[in-house]
């Protein structure tokens, strides 16, 4: 017998972005990491937790992480019941696909996006089925009545940093016969949100990561917003104890320092517009973004030649293979004296 | 269309174990948590990899945890490429299922053991077989050619204590077609283990939690030891930054302070035999424990009503309503002097 499902055996795993080992040599742009600590109270809750002896950390943490679904509900104004946290996004991208595919079920998204969405089904084993963009960044040919059982939509865009438009995303709800994820890893930086549409639709859940705007990358944050009857599904999925006793003081102390996470997310939104500026002004062509990194291509479309030309200055940005993408860059948005070094850079190499 | 699938509409979440808000009120022996802290350089790991101002938990953690592997590699004696990390043994167990059961496809378990595998598989949509045990703590009626594609062997045995002699493991092992899974998360407290058997036979698997013999319950972490194809298999189907940087830290801390390791597992260990004899003086029956705690009956055997006498002292240990273990009780095993208090509460209860 053959130990392994078949469809595992034959996947291909996810590969995420490359981390260099000497990080402190780099100017490192290539993950849309936040280039400013996160709050100083997530230390101060974190020394908190542990106490002096580290005890605290011999028993299990809150299965429910249940001050953190408060923490959130008062931010975002939904009852606690319409709220989950979770080991990062990634896990609740993940149990939404098992909470509502089974084997052979399709899954959907855009590409480009997020391209673990991919994984993620074929680990499942649901069937995949990809939309393009169009030319003015709609969904290329999405059915007025879309059956798959998920769709996942990545607004704003990664990689390429647009916002679909609200009303918009509305349609795509309408059509959407199963579940709509909106996955806002990046909204935090944006203009527009979809907050709103969770309470209008049944079907429609957001997800958010402390990876970007919190800068909590390295402690693996999430949550979604949805329908209580999706929040006790994902419940009944997750790890009964998903989030570690510092995780959850790390998630507590930054939803809590607001005024904090105002001036960071302002100040790379600021830095943001400062650099597309002046990618402009040396010839580059870039969708607007809505997020913390721009994609931005060459005048010669020549994405590899630039990526290794930073490279080989220490810059770290990320280049996509796929034809699709190959002509740009996708650069992270790092302090203002990285992006200030990157620019001159590029306007040597460019 | 119904958004969840009807597995999960219709499934029961799993309920761990009564965690008390007032928790330092409490003798608290119910979910077999270690009743000392983890090893100091657990603390002093955290503290240096935040720095002073947190700034590290910005960027994203190792995505393969490879220094945690090669630690555990050093410690085990099996090459990196055989060991996995994960968010607690819970991940593994959820991962191990994913790896290999498809819908419809059975997973097998000893009752009364670990319910948590049967919640894993309902999520997964696969058939759940149990098989019970015989008066003399063997399997009752597994087949000589057992076709589950998983079958979950917990040893030492939760809730009851004993561990299954390492030549009888081996005859299960044999038996299995699929997989089997040997569940050591109570090992470190025992007098044997089957890692042998993991060379051995490529269908089997052990794993291990951090959460009980390491102390770091409230750190989520544990790991799998399996050939390296197995180990492949789960490193595609775990979320890629599967352990924040703390975790990291904490594990690579705790596995290299194995002095502080043997002293704590040596202390519980004294401690669960002192207490073992303690019980049957005041007339408890009780099985030879390998593990952190004691499954021990009353003379009446009336479980719950010396549960309900602990609990008003505010001693909280664990009883399961289950007919073949309701007249008895888990006992954590807690500090010399928690159980000392323990005992003298059963001499006036029992």
């Amino acid at each position: 017998m053959m130990l392994l499902r078949s469809n595992i055996a034959s996947m291909q795993g996810y590969v995420p972005g490359y981390q260099p080992e000497d990080i402190s040599s780099w100017i490192k742009l290539n993950t849309n990491e936040n280039p400013y600590p996160p709050s100083p109270k997530v230390r101060e809750a974190i020394l908190a937790e542990m106490g002096d002896d580290g005890a605290s950390l011999r028993t299990y943490p809150s299965a429910s992480s249940q001050r953190l679904r408060e923490a959130a509900s008062e931010l975002y104004g939904f009852d606690p019941s319409w709220i989950i946290m979770a080991n990062g996004s990634d896990e609740l991208l993940n149990n939404l696909i098992r909470a509502c595919a089974s084997e052979g079920d399709e899954v959907g998204y855009v590409h480009p996006s997020y391209s673990y969405y991919a994984t993620l089904s074929e680990i499942q084993g649901a069937k995949v089925r990809t939309f393009g963009l169009t030319e003015d960044f709609r969904i290329a040919g999405f059915p007025d009545r879309y059956q798959g059982r998920v769709f996942f939509l990545t607004t704003p865009n990664a990689p390429l940093g647009f916002s679909f438009p609200l009303s918009y995303v509305e349609e795509i709800a309408r059509s959407c016969q199963g579940l709509l994820v909106i996955d806002e890893a990046y909204a935090d930086f944006a203009d527009t949100n979809a907050l709103e549409l969770v309470r209008k639709y049944e079907n429609v859940v957001v997800t958010r990561t402390f990876s970007k705007s919190y800068a909590l990358a390295g402690m693996r944050l999430g949550l979604a917003i949805a329908r209580p009857e999706i929040v006790a599904a994902l419940d009944k999925i997750r790890d009964h104890y998903n989030l570690d006793r510092l995780a959850q003081a790390s998630c507590i102390a930054s939803l809590g320092d607001q005024e904090y996470f105002r001036q960071s997310c302002a100040r790379i939104r600021e830095t943001r517009e400062w650099f597309s500026a002046g990618l402009r002004s040396i010839g580059f062509s870039l969708i607007p973004s809505q997020t913390n990194f721009v994609f931005a291509s060459p005048p010669d479309r020549n994405g590899r030649r630039v990526y290794d030309a930073l490279y080989s200055r220490k810059i770290l940005v990320r280049h996509f293979s796929d034809p699709i993408l190959a002509h740009g860059l996708r650069i992270s948005i790092g302090t203002r004296q990285e992006m200030e070094l990157t620019l001159a850079a590029l306007a040597e190499i460019a």
